[in-house]
């Protein structure tokens, strides 16, 4: 088999875990004879410096001309607190995820025995823990109109939502619901007691429901989610939820895991898709090699499930939870007896 | 000391709960010679069915014309799942926020030793959790323009906010921060990178946190924050943030105590204070007498310290730590051997 990747290295710690990943696929390709072609690009902090422009048309270019875009991190302090800077890093992961129509993020939430001792919960609330979250990705409030008044005392931030980008997403989820290996249950987290546009995702979804009547469908505010994710995440199958509800339920589910640094995700669209961890850019470790590069690694391995590469992706995992489970393991998880990301990308990339 | 007091026992377990915090006053008041004057008024569901008006005027009118409000719960099943409702309960509770100017939200999370093998985090991560959100209540996306076209298909909420709206909350949580038995640290909890508000927010707080040279500011994605407060909630001390991301973080936080059946809250703004536990309306409960009443009570007691009754409302909360610590319990905490809300309510009565 041979695919075209392309490559967003991106801001921080981006460069060095996507650097892990690219090994590990480049041992996969020599072992099973697959080609994956590589073509680097920029986008983020490091596109600014080096452009000006947070995600330049080569980027878009190359990424809606390739089977698949890995992509690492995102984001720089400097940024963060100036409130007044015009070009910012996220608005390149933005603007790319509108270019490829990448709708839906979808981030697995799993439990790993070798970390629960990492995670603040409970033994007990984490065993069995196994849900999907489905977040919309190219709507909301994160693309509204945005407004800042003339004299800069008002600011605007419009959520909009459409039946259509509702139910291309929903049928999606409602898919995943069917599959066999779930557990045919999904869960619409809305605020459908104060907000217009979850009163339009309540419709919608209730009305596809209809179509997938083997899928038991209950509805959640967001608030009460917020609570049952870590008062009872077991009874959690598909979540289904809108943009930025979404970017704060994940990011709270990743907690469940025992460590943010090993979760991966796909971002899914009408073409190419996109594979990236679900951390940050965490600048304060850059350059370090102390990142964990589990999440980039698993997104790798999301990335072979797409190109229908089960055994390839089922021995990446594999070989994560081998090194899991024998300790070498990046600063995040032990912060003494720790292993290099390079280092632990070279035995994974040896084990495949 | 004579107080007039408005009391909205509102829907499902509401009324239950609110009973027993004016049993308390009024224990309060014989033993201290105190007169509460109590005018009841209705809102919500429950309004709705006996007025068609979610919030009458005349509650609102008696709400003004009173020292402090009593409120019970809101909402009712038979609007969540009726995305077409055209009147619904809620609206009673945010029009009540608007129409008393009830601007800042205070939400303190604290953990009890009795509780903390209910609360699903490990016992290590809740000793010394002791911090105070600040919700902003009257602005945001909660009261921006809400829209759906006429054919259905396209729904929005706009998300606004003006300088004088920030600063309002912010010296309130400033001053709150600066208190002695504070630990002088408030975190700005945003969503900069994205939305135009937050970057208003994030200005006005920089602008602002001169005046306060002695308290430290940070400043969090909100997305990180539903992380941190399940990783690290000791970390924090006054929580500042906007009205939608305080609605989730709110609720997400009040897992830390063990039950949100217990946590009180205050609604301040330019004149009448609200009180109000953070639970719902938990209908599946109503007129059981199951309910936890502590909630309402806590907030009771916030009544009473903000009457300058200090002494009174120390013996409430005394009162409730010794319920719990001898399992005079409600049910949500000991499913079995548990006490009804109303003897819960004769017992602390007793007590104080
Ligand atoms: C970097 C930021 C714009 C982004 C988001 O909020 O979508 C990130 O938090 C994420 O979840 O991918
Ligand atoms: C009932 C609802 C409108 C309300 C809110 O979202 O503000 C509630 O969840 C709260 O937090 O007081």
């Amino acid at each position: 088999m041979q695919k075209n990747i392309t490559v967003i290295e991106g801001d921080g710690i981006g460069p060095e875990v996507t650097r892990q990943s690219v090994k590990i696929l480049n041992a996969i390709a020599a072992q099973f004879n697959h080609t994956f072609n590589y073509t680097y690009h920029l986008m983020g902090a490091v596109a600014i410096d080096k452009t000006g422009n947070p995600l330049p048309d080569e980027t878009i270019e190359s990424c809606l001309n390739s089977d698949a875009v890995l992509f690492g991190a995102i984001g720089h302090p400097k940024y963060d607190n100036d409130p007044t800077a015009k070009v910012r890093p996220e608005q390149g992961l933005l603007k790319l995820r509108k270019s490829l129509q990448l709708f839906a993020n979808i981030r697995p939430v799993n439990t790993y025995p070798a970390l629960q001792h990492l995670a603040p919960l409970k033994a007990e609330k984490l065993e069995g823990v196994d849900f999907i979250i489905f977040r919309e990705l190219t709507g909301g409030i994160y693309f509204g109109k945005k407004e800042l008044s003339e004299d800069g005392t008002k600011a605007s931030d419009d959520c909009v939502y459409t039946t259509p980008e509702i139910e291309r997403i929903a049928h999606l989820a409602f898919q995943y619901a069917q599959k066999p290996e779930r557990r045919k249950k999904l869960t619409l987290v809305d605020k459908a007691n104060v907000l217009e546009t979850s009163r339009l995702w309540r419709k919608v979804v209730q009305e596809i429901s209809k179509q997938y009547p083997d899928v038991a469908v209950d509805y959640m505010f967001v608030d009460n989610a917020s609570m049952q994710i870590m008062l009872n995440p077991k009874q959690f199958d598909i979540v289904l939820t809108e943009n930025m509800f979404g970017d704060i339920i994940s990011d709270e589910a990743s907690v469940l895991s025992g460590s943010l640094g090993l979760l991966p995700s796909a971002s899914v669209g009408t073409g190419t898709v996109l594979f990236e961890p679900i951390h940050g850019s965490y600048p304060q470790a850059a350059g370090k090699d102390i990142a964990n590069p589990l999440g980039s690694i698993l997104s790798a391995a999301m990335m072979l499930e797409h190109f229908g590469l089960s055994t390839e992706a089922a021995l990446v995992r594999e070989a994560v939870k081998w090194t899991l489970e024998n300790g070498f393991v990046s600063k995040d998880i032990e912060p003494v007896n720790f292993y290099f990301t390079s280092t632990i990308g070279d035995l994974i990339s040896d084990y495949v």
